[in-house]
């Protein structure tokens, strides 16, 4: 009997090798491709691990693969082998509210695990641009957080106790049921961010927070990107905690006045969209003391706590990433180098440095990203027709990881390293990275999960 | 040229094998005991990693000490070998306020880090009831995080970098100043709770977090200790997130009211201590939720905003591990089972457990703890001259870790496992175990790194 049989056997008929449907599986949001050679839809833990035994005594790759929203290429199988498409096992399996905490499978959809919480008041606090889509297995698998998690912290804050299949087959569970223990290695924390190289994630714990009980947006617009920067640490040094702290430069702030010509944004300048959450009168003590710390910085403030309004603001800010066309409909958005961290002081020199290399390159930068967590998302778009173009953002983009090395930074503040990062994890890390590789080992000695990822 | 002279040379003198000071290191606050054969005063990772290097090749056991404080041997040298009095190295090396985080040495004593971070309005939110005494490297070995990570969450979220001396004396850092990244595996929450046997801790970059404004003390007592438990995924049920939530049972109560007859807090019940924080308007609103959601389970409830009231309270409440010795002067406050841990709707079943189990052996439990966390601390004493006293106390214990497990819950929520708990290990994590013992092997292969703990 064949792979394909032996699959198809395993998970009652939920397996495929037919070209078209490999097809589908060889990209995601990022520049990555690889076909797999079988495409297998597991429904059980059971599943899971009967694929992984098979695969590790047969030698063939396995690679996990959520909605497949990433942005570096982490579901991508670039060696092939199994595709496994995770989005059949969707359910939420408990909420429970006196425990702080639901138990889910890995496909489920963000957004929909927030429409389960919310009759009850509570939320999952990481929003990835791609709540919409994105799972919560592919939202662990790369500690993919969003724009909240300045305040509410990220994916590794909130998983308290994971089911992982590892590479023999071996099912395990990495935590607990308890918000807080100190017993042995902390296995779940290892496991979010490790992107399917570890092991296959098939059940996660995850603590919630209840729902704040008022929304306040502060938008406050800079006579520079370098200012906007400052305006960060500004905030943090007069002890607010805002839950959301965007940065937009000037081509940002213009591709969503494209989107929706209405949208109530400052126009005078680069922006930096400021939110504070809690009760009616916190939200209202909070945004006084952030104008008042941003107010010989800036250009202008604008509060609002208009639900409508700052919907209408959340919705277009998370759509920028692709909305970028809009702005040249000859060009298109490319993701590479867009995901750069630094320390929160180096926000202002972060930013004239990107600012400085795509200028070199006769490239038009669009900056955004969630400055409170110092990352800055880096939109580069050009004719895709055109081979010196893909030259160009390529080599732009090997600038701006280096630069962001050179600054104390990360490649990867939020979407991963995957196939489209690697070369760069040894630099960042130094040796740390060799621990990095004697763990993969440990994990995985035959180095069937998601070969090809993490440099290793 | 014997270990002894060689661990002077390397360490400029700093280190001695005299019999009158390895005593003096031979225990901590629990009942484990052993002694070294050397003590060294390493002031800087290079000499750390000179004695990892050393001691690597002659297969020597390095046990790093901070204050001695620990409840469970993680700093008791059961083995023998290096002791490494970590001390010396305590230095703060900068508040960075923009960047939101402080850089550390491991010997820094946890509450002169708050008291250095004062004046610029932040603090250094994971407080051990040691935290007079303890040191910031001794809370990250253990994941050591007091009363108000509830709120704040523990040592785990708080640790950004760590620059860390491995077995082989190689040095690497485990993260970065950023405070958020998805590149590689997160090394960084690995080592938090590893207590010393993956690598010794000599730096850390640690993240702060703005000083709350107000705080506000509701005091709230129950019929039972069972209707205590209860109370806290009411108020969690409610959306109200307490900066404290600390239980207290009769016996607690009356060791308190003891220590000073005047304290202000209620003596008709079990008594659960909550707190919450943020500015005067929020704290009021939370404190009426608050009340509101125990209202129909409580005996009596009392609300304080005075500091100096509020600080009575929890300077006593952070004394009564030691205090109990009070309620009876013949008897002495012995740590063994004292950490449990378990999901929050299971305090109350676990708080029956622990008088059901202790009323068996004839012992009478104080019982406090972090409530909302699921921790249960459990005060036992007994007259330690008495043989028969000792094998029934270490009876209790036991059963109350099995009892634990049986609840889903933990055998240390936040002590740590070091020599009193490993034998529980295996049980608890289950086939995780061999996880964690493989990720030890892979760290450290010739076992050099604080063995005999982690029931490895």
């Amino acid at each position: 009997m064949d792979h394909d049989e032996q699959l198809k056997n395993i998970c009652e008929g939920r397996a495929t090798a037919a070209p078209a449907e490999l097809c589908c599986y060889s990209g995601d949001g990022s520049q990555i491709k690889g076909r797999p050679d079988y495409v297998v839809f597991p429904k059980t833990a059971g599943e899971v691990s009967q694929i992984l035994a098979y695969a590790n005594k047969h030698l063939i790759p396995v690679t996990a693969r959520g909605s497949g929203t990433g942005l570096a290429g982490g579901a991508v199988p670039v060696k092939g082998g199994i595709l496994l498409d995770m989005s059949q096992m969707n359910q939420i399996i408990s909420i429970d509210i006196n425990d702080i905490q639901v138990t889910v499978e890995p496909g489920i959809v963000s957004d929909k695990l927030n429409e389960a919480l919310k009759p009850y008041g509570f939320f999952f606090p990481p929003d990835p641009g791609s709540a919409a889509t994105c799972t919560i297995g592919g939202q662990i698998a790369n500690n993919a957080s969003g724009m909240r998690c300045v305040k509410y912290g990220t994916m590794k804050n909130y998983v308290l106790d994971l089911e992982v299949v590892l590479a023999d087959g071996t099912v395990i569970h990495t935590g607990s049921n308890c918000l807080k223990s100190s017993s042995g290695y902390d296995l779940s924390r290892l496991f979010v961010g490790s992107e399917g190289t570890l092991g296959i994630i098939t059940k996660a714990v995850l603590r919630i927070a209840p729902l704040p009980k008022a929304r306040k947006m502060i938008m406050i617009s800079f006579p520079s990107p370098e200012n906007a920067g400052l305006s960060v640490s500004r905030v943090f040094a007069a002890g607010v905690t805002p839950s959301a702290c965007e940065i937009l430069d000037k081509t940002s702030v213009s591709v969503l006045a494209k989107l929706d010509p209405d949208v109530i944004l400052p126009r005078d300048g680069d922006v930096v969209l400021f939110e504070v959450d809690g009760s009616k009168t916190t939200t209202g003590e909070s945004a006084e003391l952030l104008a008042k710390a941003c107010e010989d910085i800036s250009s202008s403030i604008l509060i609002t706590d208009d639900p409508v309004k700052m919907k209408e603001i959340w919705d277009a800010r998370r759509l920028l990433g692709a909305a970028v066309s809009k702005l040249d409909p000859t060009k298109t958005r490319i993701y590479v180098g867009e995901d750069l961290g630094v320390p929160i002081q180096k926000l202002p020199a972060m930013i004239s440095k990107v600012y400085e290399i795509t200028n070199d390159a006769g490239l038009t930068p669009m900056i955004y990203g969630h400055a409170g967590d110092g990352t800055v998302h880096v939109g580069l778009f050009i004719d895709v027709l055109d081979e010196k173009e893909w030259e160009k953002i390529h080599n732009t983009a090997d600038r701006l990881h280096l630069a962001a090395i050179e600054l104390g930074g990360t490649v990867s503040s939020e979407h991963g390293i995957g196939a489209a990062r690697g070369m760069y994890l040894e630099k960042q890390c130094g040796p740390a990275f060799d621990v990095m590789k004697a763990i993969k080992k440990t994990f995985d000695p035959n180095g069937i999960l998601n070969p090809g990822k993490l440099g290793m």
